[in-house]
């Protein structure tokens, strides 16, 4: 049996909805990932982030290799229902696999992209083995 | 010629990116819609929200109709280079064709998608004739 809250999502045709993780406290937007159907029953079950890797073609639960968890607050959806916001609490501050708060770090700036946002954390010391 | 800021994005396979507009000042996420090649390089031309239409097959001038436009303050670029954040003053505070502030009205809640946020002003009387 299918929820009926999740028949209403207009899932695109891959069977996917982009989901944006923002830090439930200061707003800041971490990262957009994709979502299938299972991928968005079990964020709601376990209330943290698993999204769909569509290079890996599988469950992606958040943190699991890094530690950066996002517990779940809300999940929100848009009027045309194709898109997703999570307000999340990111643990650990660190969203980007390169090691920063947020995949959203480089600025358009005098006709060049700038990476304006600090390394927290090195990638190496992050994912282990 | 091409800018080469233009040329490092990952376009789709449509050639099309998804913006997410979010209020610069309350970190508010308003909305997500596409942009082409044309709708970036206009939208940072002239620093307002200039979108692709999908369903229409068109520029889309945010606000030109509703007055509703976005006038822009920054663009930001995720790490996969896919995905564009755009820092964003929302003119009328309204940025749902619902009348809303932002399309991200419905929170999930018991099993059901609530509709949380006011309608500010009806859609009858922002879109005229």
């Amino acid at each position: 049996m299918t929820d009926s809250w999740l028949e209403s999502i207009k899932w695109d045709e891959k069977g996917l909805i982009p989901a944006i993780a923002q830090d439930y406290k200061t707003g800041r937007i971490l990262m957009v990932a994709w979502m299938n159907q299972e991928a968005l029953q079990l964020t709601v079950t376990e209330q943290r982030a698993i999204y769909w890797s569509r290079s890996r073609q599988k469950l992606w639960r958040k943190g699991e290799e890094s530690g950066h968890v996002q517990a779940l607050h809300e999940v929100r959806l848009d009027c045309d229902s194709d898109v997703l916001v999570l307000q999340v609490e990111q643990k650990g501050g660190i969203a980007c696999h390169t090691g920063r708060e947020s995949c959203f770090y480089s600025v358009l700036r005098d006709g060049q992209w700038e990476p304006v946002d600090p390394v927290l954390k090195n990638p190496d010391d992050i994912y282990k083995g």
